[in-house]
């Protein structure tokens, strides 16, 4: 059977910090293989199909092909709408159209949706649908982790970290950091790696996965407060109370959409208003998912195999199945890309176990910083605290 | 004479990202110095004068003083609270009691107030006392910019093409950073450093020197949502409107202050309701002058600077001075360290010149991106968008 075509690759959903890297895996790969002729992008997730909006990225001078390494958010662009039926099957024509003997979809349980759509729909027509993970929000469900969650991690970790630093430099406020995740908080639970030594922020870690009492946090605030002077808490943007609302009241409401305002911001209120003590918040919000320099590397390794192995897939005739990431057992941090179907990872949302997060619901357990860890590139940068040696030096005085 | 005797240094205010690196500069020209005996942190800002909370700093393993250099905040500590006048007298007799000859308070305009304030009452006891700038903010006057700031600024521009990169991946919605320094919009305006090629974010630009108009706002972001579909606008923490009021009405008051929401989300609002266009806001906030990974590299070596220039200047009895920045004529970027009455420079907070700033006040000019542009270290690393490509080549088409 002559494999020779065209390939296709398509970004659906938000961008992440290594959405890129896998672009650049997948051009490396296909350059490579001789049966793919050219590599297309599709100009903006998968509408782009049927706008028939492509382009021949496979012959882009060598110089851009490698900033995709350095360069956040997509090259191709991405799109968040889910599709028709009828849109599905009116894909298969522009396909052979163009002759696309290989269509490679990278996103997160939306576009893996997308991708077993598209798959069933190519079954019988010769043409082979590969999907390649990626979620800052790591609720892809199966595999290990999704790339681009190591980055985000590495990033709240790295953040934290620092803004404990300030917040210790000054006397006394309460810092509250949003961090990205509505419905998972694995994002959240990742800034607990910012700690080294006991009293390290972040002192309090509040997760989605948890219903938010706003009583036992004001306690917990206060508590930490008193003992600490400046007090650093990481909360999930998708915070819920026990009725599954968010915590923050609606502010007003359009056609489509219920707008609410910021968690972080309405929390330092609440501890302004209710604890009389100074607070303030950070929402680094997209800045999480952009930084460049806070990549892990990890991360990109990762990210530019997936799309290597998927290419590998597709040429090999597999279709219908996602490049998966499995944790190797052992010591040393190692990872295989078994290939998945797609159907057992569609739409099925990944939030943290049970057994991640602290009785009370206000911290992350030991069990996941042993997790994650590996995936920020181990520890973070050290840093030194001469005002710390001063209360350790007053206190063996005591 | 004999000049021997300890010096003890003290920071004032909000840190920066190079607060520590003047520390550092402070502690390795101290060594240096036959003069200096013992070098003292003091810690937690002015009133660890009067409590006589002192560390000695300058025998810490070497290892320690090198870590200054990557940790953000302050490790000595810092404070915020205006001293009075007998206070200041009281310090004289705390410093003779601890042999201290030299004293070095750095920070912005508050601090260099409490440092003039000190050299006055130390005029006849043989203490001297230097100042060193910092702020990231750029507020202090007189000088060509401050220590903290080339960092912040590098920062805000990395971040804003960053998530330049990312909107630009979704199909449209609007996007407003919001960037500290509530009365002087250098950070803000330094956002501009981001672009490379037409079109590039940030696309507006709204400083506090300049009265905020909604009206004009809305008009703006529609007309470049139209344009380019995907809108970044930074704007300062502090924007005000024609009578001077912050433009986000009061949450609530206590005893001491009114507490504002946050401009960045309160925009964010505003173009949803009245533009119908979906918008979000990011609030780097205190991440913006914690990052060591964008540290501006000049500004690291000038806060180092002016640590070994403020130490050499007292040792040689100056008094009542602040080491100074001054930008040297000539093509290429260099700058010299004069000494500044500190008199000349005491709570006198500059803003943006309006040659900075373009006539309808949504933007800024040319000539303040080429004053900027040497402290962020030059341009920014190159980025690729495929999807402009796309663009182009459809242009090109039509």
């Amino acid at each position: 059977m002559d494999m020779a075509g065209n390939l296709l690759v398509v970004h659906g959903g938000g961008p992440t910090a290594v959405l890129n890297a896998s672009l650049y895996g997948v051009i490396r790969q296909a350059q490579a293989e001789k049966e793919v002729d050219k590599i297309y992008g599709a100009i903006g997730g998968s509408e782009a199909i049927l706008a028939e909006n492509f382009l021949d990225i496979g012959n882009m001078p060598d110089e851009k092909i490698e900033l995709l390494l350095n360069t956040p958010g997509t090259a191709i662009g991405s799109s968040r709408f889910p599709l028709e039926q009828e849109q599905y099957e009116a894909m298969v024509s522009v396909l052979k159209k163009h002759d696309i003997r290989y269509v490679l979809f990278n996103g997160g349980n939306g576009t893996m949706d997308t991708c077993g759509k598209v798959s069933r729909v190519c079954e019988k027509e010769g043409i082979f649908v590969v999907g390649i993970p990626k979620t800052m929000d790591n609720d892809i469900s199966i595999i290990d982790h999704a790339p681009g969650f190591p980055s985000a991690a590495k990033y709240i970790a790295t953040v934290t970290k620092e803004v404990g630093a300030d917040v210790k430099s000054l006397p006394i406020h309460v810092c509250i950091i949003e961090a990205m995740g509505r419905n998972a908080g694995w994002i959240t639970a990742a800034s607990a790696l910012a700690r080294k030594n006991p009293g390290d922020a972040p002192h309090l870690i509040y997760l989605p996965e948890r219903n938010f009492c706003e009583e036992e946090f004001l306690e917990d605030v206060k508590k930490l407060y008193d003992e600490l002077g400046g007090v650093v808490v990481v909360v999930s943007e998708g915070l819920r109370n026990e009725k599954g609302e968010s915590i923050v009241p609606p502010i007003f409401q359009t056609d489509r959409a219920i707008y609410y305002g910021d968690v972080g911001a309405y929390l330092a209120e609440l501890v302004i208003k209710k604890l009389g003590i100074k607070a303030r918040s950070e929402k680094p919000g997209l800045c999480g998912r952009a930084s460049m320099l806070l990549q892990s590397k990890v991360d990109r390794e990762e990210a530019i195999l997936a799309g290597r192995e998927a290419v590998k897939a597709a040429v090999s005739g597999k279709t219908g199945v996602m490049v998966g990431i499995r944790r190797k057992e052992g010591e040393e941090y190692a990872v295989e890309m078994p290939l998945i179907p797609v159907e057992e990872v569609m739409l099925h949302e990944r939030v943290i176990p049970e057994e991640y997060i602290n009785e009370r619901g206000n911290d992350i357990t030991e069990s996941f910083v042993q997790w994650c860890k590996p995936l920020i590139d181990g520890d973070l940068p050290e840093m030194v605290s001469f005002k710390d040696d001063a209360k350790q030096k007053l206190k063996s005085r005591i």
